[in-house]
């Protein structure tokens, strides 16, 4: 009796690279019909930011964290070769010429595969992130939660 | 029959978000009766490191790594927005805002819960780090003890 | 019945550091008679290349990442402390002085270990890097292989 397969990837990192490497993971699983959930977590929550400027309350230091990070997928920086934002500029161009994706298509369709994205809700109290900022459709919950798949997961990374 | 869970954590990095996160995975797997480990390599050894000076024979290359090396968990840096050292000002200033646990609780914690804390003794050679200067009541291994652990891992991760 | 253990990992990262923690856990693994599989992605392919220069043709973009990445496992920087390679400096004569493997060693052991190195062609298009650059008796294959491989394993890491 063949039994689903799980692919449970966490997050952390809010580069645009090893965000990359996380969607193609997620998509190849879904494809695969793993049954797939990445819970971003820290800086990996980023990627789930709206690209506008989204109207919340927040205090002092919530704003300062909200104005330094990365708004949205498509702003984050590389993890290697940044050089102020030229790197990224670079992998995008070459992305586009081999037709790759670029990330917010890669989260697109991992929507579309039912991939689960799971935003950690204590590193968003940490980082003064509210649901009104991030996309529509995803989860909410705490590590509790990223164990329990987790624990029966074949494929566990961390990224 | 139920078998006991394993979470096996490598912890890496030196990085104070990224221990924060392993340390919360671990304490979150131990509160769910999971037998946990985590092994401390290269950076990731800092995390174990006591805080004060402690005094040991050491060769100019081993005290040199020991200055540049942050003396325990309190003193590690942030893998983002670290700003020579503002962004882990501002963290923990959020943490106590939320009531959330700093790095060196966490790790207190951990040793409570019976958390397998190793240090990684290859790496501690090359680093110059001595048994004098790491924290009580941990253990000593190598490779080979880690992947007596991880392949009979649920929860595999490398931080 | 004891059937085979499979360690996977995938290398992302190209430092030094980190590929020598990915090459030691590999060479353990294949030690105690895993079937042990290296997935190099993104800045992890330069751990396979050549040190010399390779006459290929390529475009303006792929000469200039060309130039930019560090040519095979020996020219890698380090994840922390790298000042300007002498970090690098400082660890290869640590490693030296305790008999310790550099890496482009380890490499060449888990090659004799029979280690399945494995270029990953999608991110070697996008980096521009050919076949011709890269050590010989490697494998190439993409993010489909590794699931196929990763759903199955008993140790899994993303580096």
């Amino acid at each position: 009796m063949s039994e689903t397969k799980k692919t449970n990837i966490i997050l952390f990192s809010g580069d645009y690279d090893k965000a990359m490497a996380a969607y193609i993971i997620a998509n190849g699983a879904a494809a695969y019909d793993h049954e797939v959930t990445i819970f971003h977590t820290f800086w990996g929550l980023n990627a789930l930011r709206k690209d506008g400027h989204v109207a919340v309350k927040k205090n002092f230091m919530e704003k300062m964290f909200g104005k330094m990070m990365p708004r949205g997928a498509d702003k984050m920086g590389l993890s290697k070769m940044n050089y102020a934002g030229f790197g990224p500029k670079m992998i995008k161009d070459v992305m586009k010429k081999h037709n790759a994706m670029p990330l917010p298509d890669l989260i697109e369709m991992a929507q579309e595969q039912e991939v689960n994205l799971v935003a950690c809700t204590m590193t968003m109290d940490l980082l003064g992130l509210r649901k009104e900022e991030l996309l529509e459709d995803i989860e909410y919950a705490g590590v509790a939660a990223y164990l329990g798949e987790a624990e029966d997961g074949n494929v566990n990374l961390f990224i």
